[in-house]
């Protein structure tokens, strides 16, 4: 894993992913204390920086093993990003989604082309379905974070901001990336490494999910005790990936946890003054920008608003409370 | 009014404005039954296109006398990409807005560092207590979209749709433009007519306020019978300018008007599939392609979301119906 593999994701991604603004507010600006630079992802296609990854893994595949097609585990933002994907190669895609997955996720995976299989969590193991499906059919896994590839492509993201951030004159800062597995949080850390030095990248976890924030301080892989119980549902992982872990470790700072209502006003304040629609587990990063300045020291702080894919209701609910 | 004019404008926005992106959805390509191209410039500086226009006259202005200050008559988008546009040079900004105007707007335009003059519209009259200050403090007036340089500003949207649908591979569409004083159509149409000739223009109107629609097909300039009622507040003007007009007249294919009623489904569908927030005056052409496609022949449309400054209540209330 190195930059080389993420410069090579980029070059399978132009004119393929977009190439997301770099955004601020001076509203922002004076809400955290100091200049807020914000990269909304929430615009990638499918609605988070997921696509990044899965088309830079399906790109690479062999052409041969590509045309019987991929399979995903997951009923959020890697199932659309994935199903994408596999349609712009013309190549099938299987989803396996949990049977009480919301009707609107599933029937947007189908929309995009991909046939999804449905399967109870209560009585059937979901790894031993896709197994026999895979095996079927000849299909490859791309999983959502714990994969070279996956890791390179979703870093493409950290290879725009360091270009759009010195067209800005910003060389310096501190980068803070929402954080589930860890994919998007170490391949930007990696992207930084070589592109843009002076800059740290800091995971931003939601209170009591914050398994990297504990295992970075540990110098080890922990597990978050619960896997529900947070609105930031597209970051709640049980912990970091054996590939994604190391690379935190060796290039993140501290990490940073936030509660559930910051990350509802942080929504709300992107909604007022970025004019950007992002969702819970996407807002936690400019939420430690906004609500806990005094655990940031650099002048400029970069976030990642990592996607936008929120259903109405708690979206209405996010703006009565706090816009 | 010409090309060379829009060219001077971008080159005097570079590095300010913002380049906002061109995005698109397979599902509201599926809603309208072909492709849509969306430029959002609700991503703008101070959440409108209105910062372009404001930002090209008072960089243009002669040194000497930008010094004194610049003033507006707005309660609106002209009012805060004055105010922005101003600060940066470092000048006096006055907006005089009605002592009725929405609380948020006066804060916000205070909080851009201009100084709020409020007059009470049933009692006094603007354009007197305007030209009083402008007189008594050498201020320069700034209007809104009847001015060379502000449809020069505005024309740089044109520019960009140009360049990034021809990226794209497109060179033929219909582009539909929310139309209110008609700055923004005709700068677009302008900058089109020189860059992408296969393009065709339509302004975009609400019920009721279609006095573009309507002058266009009488070959004169008509007003609108009322001033209010609609909640596109932002493109409620009594008629189009004396140097627009010409300019739609000449370049301008049919008007399209859509129901209030359009324009927040358009909202909700730019929050469900492009995770974008536009104010009802800025959705009003993307609800003309999403929802009269019977109007549309070309393959593509792009259409231009003009803002994103819309109050909290009304934009749940829009979701709530629609999303």
């Amino acid at each position: 894993m190195n930059i080389e593999m993420i410069r090579a994701a980029a070059r399978r991604l132009e004119g393929h992913a977009r190439r997301t603004p770099l955004l601020s507010s001076p509203f922002l600006d004076e809400m955290a204390g100091r200049r807020v630079l914000v990269k909304p992802e929430c615009l990638q296609h499918t609605g988070s920086f997921k696509f990044r990854g899965a088309r830079n893994a399906i790109a690479a595949m062999d052409p041969e093993a590509r045309t019987k097609g991929v399979i995903a585990f997951s009923s959020g933002n890697h199932a659309q990003g994935v199903a994408l994907a596999a349609r712009a190669f013309g190549v099938p895609a299987v989803i396996l989604m949990p049977a009480d997955a919301p009707a609107l996720k599933i029937a947007n995976t189908k929309a995009l082309g991909a046939e999804v299989v449905l399967y109870d969590r209560a009585t059937q193991d979901r790894d031993e379905i896709g197994a026999g499906l895979a095996a079927a059919r000849g299909l490859t896994l791309v999983k959502p974070f714990d994969d070279p590839l996956v890791i390179a492509g979703q870093g493409t993201v950290g290879l725009e901001i360091a270009a759009q951030a010195a067209a800005m004159g910003v060389t310096e800062a501190q980068v803070l990336v929402p954080c589930g597995g860890g994919g998007l949080t170490a391949g930007i850390a990696l992207a930084l490494e070589a592109n843009a030095p002076a800059m740290q990248v800091h995971p931003v976890e939601p209170e009591g999910f914050d398994d990297v924030k504990r295992s970075l301080a540990a110098g080890r892989r922990l597990a978050n005790a619960r896997q529900s119980g947070s609105v930031c549902d597209a970051i709640l992982t049980p912990s970091a990936g054996e590939i994604t872990f190391p690379l935190l470790h060796r290039l993140c700072g501290p990490g940073l946890a936030v509660p559930d209502d910051e990350a509802l006003h942080a929504m709300a304040a992107a909604f007022s003054r970025l004019k950007l629609v992002i969702e819970p587990g996407g807002a936690v990063a400019l939420a430690a920008a906004l609500f806990h300045a005094d655990q940031i020291e650099a002048e400029t702080v970069i976030v990642v608003a990592s996607g936008g894919n929120v259903d109405a209701p708690l979206y209405r609910a996010a703006l009565e409370r706090f816009a």
